[in-house]
């Protein structure tokens, strides 16, 4: 059989704002190995619309009827967070390949219940984490994986340019709840970053964060946290987010006993040591410092984001491609986001792995207490939605 | 009489690093208004050095005797910081104008009892931030002070750059501990940045902090710091320093509801906002966001800095000039500084104002806890120092 001939038949469920950017990149035929064959949503206005934009593709209104229609090998999930876990398992246990948008649920103990079904199905999971595809985290990521950043000291990123308007969180009555996205913008915005911390620098052992409900909108969840986390090592992490600066900032600082890694304004500056800090400090003169030498990377070619993430995912099933986001990866910038809830319930640190029944608990109680939130109309607008999940410098 | 021909005689106790550089521009005529009548120091090898040094200069083995000497109406204190309000007081009392070293002192109890004597004596009082004279620092705070920047929303301060070798702690006996300098990074480089902080952003209500006590270094003190605040109108600080990281950073942010701040590499950048966020937020649709002017500011000027303190107080004294640093304003940024080790210790938040007993009596337990420290030999050398007060980008 010729294995490029081959290709992956893909159903989607939840076809909103990122579920539509994913339909169209497949319909149009802009990812290799990937047909789309079958779409769900459970809003009946939106099948309308999905039947005209996507002629020839059947439309179902439960994720149910789609898996036992037979159409597709494969499941997209992008529906409300809350829900991924809950899809994606049932998914596997129709013997489906399943893509979940992230992050891979709200709370590590529903997500962990998903690993088991996922690892017993024995199909390939992956997890949309594009920015993982932006050449400098990686690059950010082989200087420090590598070791030629030296022993790792500190991370600090300002991610605080994910400015929203009111009128987004209006815009879908599951936006910005503790029972619909299960948190803010820890939970909605910064899982990219969050995961590419954890992803470039590793896991923290506890983490003591602050977060503040609707401090900047009429929202019952945060939008604004800011993430102090511990590692092993003795290391530090400094992390700080917001929907609610403008204009914002996205800059990451790295440092360890090699030098320093400074990603802003889409430059990626490497401050590499003559000699390791670690051992001139105890061997040198008062007045004195390593010689340092400054190398930039620019990244001036187009970056794929979702489609290569889609791309991937196909390789990988048809052609044993390595995954560039396995969604067992998942949990990783769940447990700091969860942490940092607890954290900030809790008023104290949070070591990892924490109790994730507490977890669960104390979030079913927050959207339990959440006021039922009035919005404008459900909107969908997918050109707007395009402009912001590329990496903004 | 010729105000102009009039000239303050000038004292300085502890005649170490920072001492040596006051005393030698004053001796050389680069100070307005200050003649240098008297030198002070505890140290016999310094006082063979001094009088060589400056020849005509009557030294002196204690602030005692030189006060008693007549020689004097201005003291400058440059001692090591836990004897800065002893003898401080000792010379209001003496009927001198006072100009102190940074910190003002270590605990905020002395420093009131300092205050006390102070306001008594009706003396000028002025206190060594020199790093209040660079034009970017005095520029941020017009924009925050003037209203231009809008409802302040968030500090951010990475000021790493102050990178020490063990060699520099092993220089001074009472370097790096808590009887000597009261405390690390926080107590001896970061407050020129701290009292910056509260100079141009305000103090906050409460703070959160992390220190590590000789991360990167044989000292009993922290050299690693990460302090978290909140703001009474709800805004937050992030405070970021350490003397193990080479090259650090020096990157100062500050966001406001009409723009936002950044000063790095010794350029103030000004992202101006058309119209004020917080209105926008609620007035505007999904995918948008008021429009951004930015404005640079560089100086290209040298910055003074101590000599500009110094010659600001003599003017001060002899023609009314307002103080660029007034001692009373000491006591801010020890508040942080203190609330962060308080922090710390209980591991927990501290709200300010804190319990001043509870803290005086905490380093004094320290204090008693530390192993003395084994030194190289007692050295000064005001060449290394000379290029380290300035600004560093």
């Amino acid at each position: 059989m010729d294995k490029d001939a081959q290709s992956l038949r893909v159903g989607i469920v939840g076809v909103g704002n990122i579920g539509n950017v994913h339909a169209a990149s497949i319909f149009q035929g802009a990812v290799r190995g990937m047909t789309l064959t079958a779409l769900c949503d459970v809003c009946p206005k939106k099948r309308d619309r999905l039947a005209k934009d996507y002629p020839g593709i059947p439309v179902f209104a439960s994720h149910e009827e789609m898996l036992a229609s037979g159409l597709t090998d494969t499941v997209i999930v992008a529906t409300p967070h809350r829900l991924h876990p809950i899809i994606a398992a049932d998914a596997f246990k129709a013997g489906q390949n399943v893509l979940t948008e992230k992050p891979v649920g709200v709370d590590c103990k529903s997500v962990r219940d998903l690993y088991s079904v996922a690892k017993h199905s024995g199909k390939a999971f992956g997890i949309m984490f594009n920015q993982r595809t932006d050449p400098l985290f990686i690059k950010a990521r082989e200087l420090v994986k590598s070791g030629r950043l030296g022993m790792p000291k500190r991370l600090v990123w300002i991610i605080t340019n994910w400015y929203r308007t009111q009128s987004y969180y209006d815009s879908g009555s599951w936006r910005a709840t503790w029972d619909g996205e299960g948190g803010g913008v820890l939970l909605n915005q910064a899982p990219h970053n969050i995961d590419l911390w954890q992803w470039i620098f590793g896991m923290p052992s506890r983490v003591r964060a602050f977060c503040y409900n609707g401090k900047y909108h009429n929202i019952p969840v945060e939008d604004d946290a800011t993430v102090y986390a511990e590692y092993e090592n003795g290391a530090g992490a400094v992390f700080i987010t917001t929907t609610g600066e403008y204009p914002g900032t996205n800059r990451l600082e790295i440092s360890g006993d090699r030098g320093k890694i400074v990603i802003e304004h889409g430059i990626l500056s490497f401050y590499e040591l003559s000699y390791p800090e670690r051992d001139y400090c105890f061997y040198s003169s008062e007045h004195s410092a390593p010689e340092v030498t400054v190398q930039k990377f620019e990244n001036k070619k187009p970056v794929l984001g979702h489609k290569q993430i889609l791309t991937n995912f196909a390789s990988h099933i048809l052609h044993g491609e390595k995954l560039i986001a396995p969604g067992y990866e998942g949990i990783f910038e769940l447990m700091i986001s969860n942490a940092a809830y607890l954290s900030t319930w809790t008023d104290d640190w949070v070591e990892l792995p924490f109790d994730e029944d507490l977890f669960a608990s104390m979030l079913d109680r927050a959207a339990e207490n959440t006021v039922s939130k009035v919005v404008k109309g459900e909107t969908t607008s997918p050109q707007g939605y395009r402009d912001r999940w590329q990496v903004q410098w």
